[in-house]
């Protein structure tokens, strides 16, 4: 796991150089405020979890060009621009322990910012990937519009079943992990079953990666996360430890749970509580097993991929899905 | 005129109908909200300036299939994207005489529509007009947030130069009307001649366009405009006519000018005295001559396309031009 990592950390690395050069590429025309802003957004330790995966899509499909690193670039980008957007919305202060966008530049940056990486998020895709490559693009985006109105219109119903959930988290986080896999394999130049086969490893893996990010929100450790668990359960936001809790709970276990839901200022005095009963029914555990569920599903979508000079690749990929099984923040 | 425009407006309606259309076409995979929301944006009685414009460019060019009504719609649809965001940053509780996106439906659908139709704007134009076509729409649209962050920078300087103001109305509305020509012209399958023609008209018209819309914040009858006059001066916005007064002032009335400026609370009660001392220079004159010279411009650009079956777009294109000095709202 640890060569793997390290693998991915250096991979990441280049990324940021490419996006340097990108607003080093960019900056002549480019006001100084916008700039700033960008920096602050961008370099920020993330993972680039989803330039990795169109990178690693792209070489398993044969791909052996550098300019899959701007390819990449542009995940990275429309990820961004989607959460200085979301900032603003959920009205964060902070993001990965540093203040948000929104809050230090204020509101006009924080949507102008995003606006512009929108675009150029686009247009890379589109020079890199073609026409087929950003209507992927743009359905991933459009979807993920659709699926946080979706979210507002559930944002105060506590009876959501896991059909709801699953729709939730492909739009949150699966359609922009799907499409980097399958545009990175269009780029790749894949056969149609390879296209489908990755687009189909990260549909699980970003369901795997969301609903571990719903887990560590109960159980994680702030230390190494850098927030504060229960932040779900005081927005009211029904993910899937309680939704299976609730489908199994005896009906004066689901009605406590409904009421302290009801309540919303009651809620974080009754988390220790809640997770007590989500513990008693089971609900961490049975949330972690559809996590490992989906990873193998991810894992088995790469059989495809059976070729000895592809086999790097192909291990990065596993590893990664089995990064996420494991990563405590 | 009466003939340019009635023609005009007969396109205008096919143009809400193909956004009828493809909104139908959308919403089965739509939240109902988002949808409503869509609607409320997007028909609202706006002019549909850009879609025409780039039809028009289109079949100057030679094209005369019905796809291009699609294409057309895209430069709504981004044109709508920016309004919806504009009018968050700057607090307006009013478009077109009705509730501004944002004041109905609150921030957070204000900026996902806004996102929304933004990314359906670059499928659209990836889709008919190609990766250059692409290219030519993204360049406008970060440029255009560009523009946004130097003026927010020029927001409470005074002395700005007519080429500061060039520059910022190139932002504001030149660089998404040129580009609606140019994008229409390459879809036509323009010549690089015919297509830099475009540009020009649409750069040029653009020019004409917002310094018109300066003048009417100063002069414009309120019953036909829909809005106030006097808005840019109480927001310190320092358009055409303040500027070209400013040079030609003397001492002591250029340091009125800038002493009323200089007090936000003070500007309302002073606009009739602005008013007068931008008359007693001509500043409303000269400024009005720009927009003259830069319609002169436009239709220039246009004597490039002499051939006898483009006559009645030419025409059309030029009327178009003399529409924009002859406006009242």
């Amino acid at each position: 796991m640890d060569a793997v990592l390290g693998g991915l950390r250096a991979e990441a690395r280049t990324i940021d150089q490419y996006m340097q050069e990108d607003l080093a590429r960019l900056e002549p025309a480019m006001d100084a405020r916008l700039l700033e802003v960008l920096n602050y957004g961008l370099f920020n330790g993330g993972k680039r979890v989803r330039p990795l995966l169109a990178m690693f899509a792209s070489r398993l499909c044969g791909n052996t060009d550098r300019e899959v690193y701007k390819l990449g670039c542009a995940f990275e980008y429309l990820h961004a621009a989607t959460l200085f957007h979301d900032d603003i919305i959920d009205n964060s202060e902070t993001r990965r322990g540093k203040q948000s966008v929104f809050k230090k530049f204020g509101i006009t940056a924080a949507i102008l910012a995003g606006d512009f990486l929108h675009a150029l998020a686009m247009a890379t895709v589109g020079e890199l990937a073609g026409v087929e490559g950003l209507r992927i693009f743009c359905n991933a985006t459009t979807g993920m519009v659709d699926g946080e109105f979706m979210q507002l219109r559930n944002a105060e119903r506590h009876n959501l079943s896991e059909l709801d959930y699953n729709d939730a988290i492909m739009g949150k986080t699966g359609l922009l992990i799907a499409a980097a896999c399958e545009i990175g394999a269009v780029y790749g130049r894949g056969s149609a079953q390879q296209v489908a086969a990755l687009r189909e490893y990260g549909v699980s893996l970003g369901c795997a990666f969301q609903i571990v990010d719903d887990l560590l929100d109960y159980l994680g450790d702030p230390v190494k996360t850098g927030k504060t668990t229960g932040n779900d359960l005081v927005e009211g936001k029904i993910t899937l430890p309680l939704i299976l809790t609730m489908n199994a709970a005896r009906e004066g276990d689901k009605a406590r749970l409904l009421s302290i839901l009801a309540d919303k200022s009651e809620r974080i005095a009754h988390f220790p509580e809640v997770c007590a009963l989500v513990a008693k029914y089971d609900g961490f555990a049975a949330a972690r097993k559809r996590a490992e569920t989906a990873v193998a599903n991810a894992v088995r979508s790469l059989t495809l991929f059976t070729g000895q000079d592809v086999l790097h690749e192909r291990t990065l990929l596993e590893g990664l899905a089995g990064y996420v099984l494991a990563r405590e923040k």
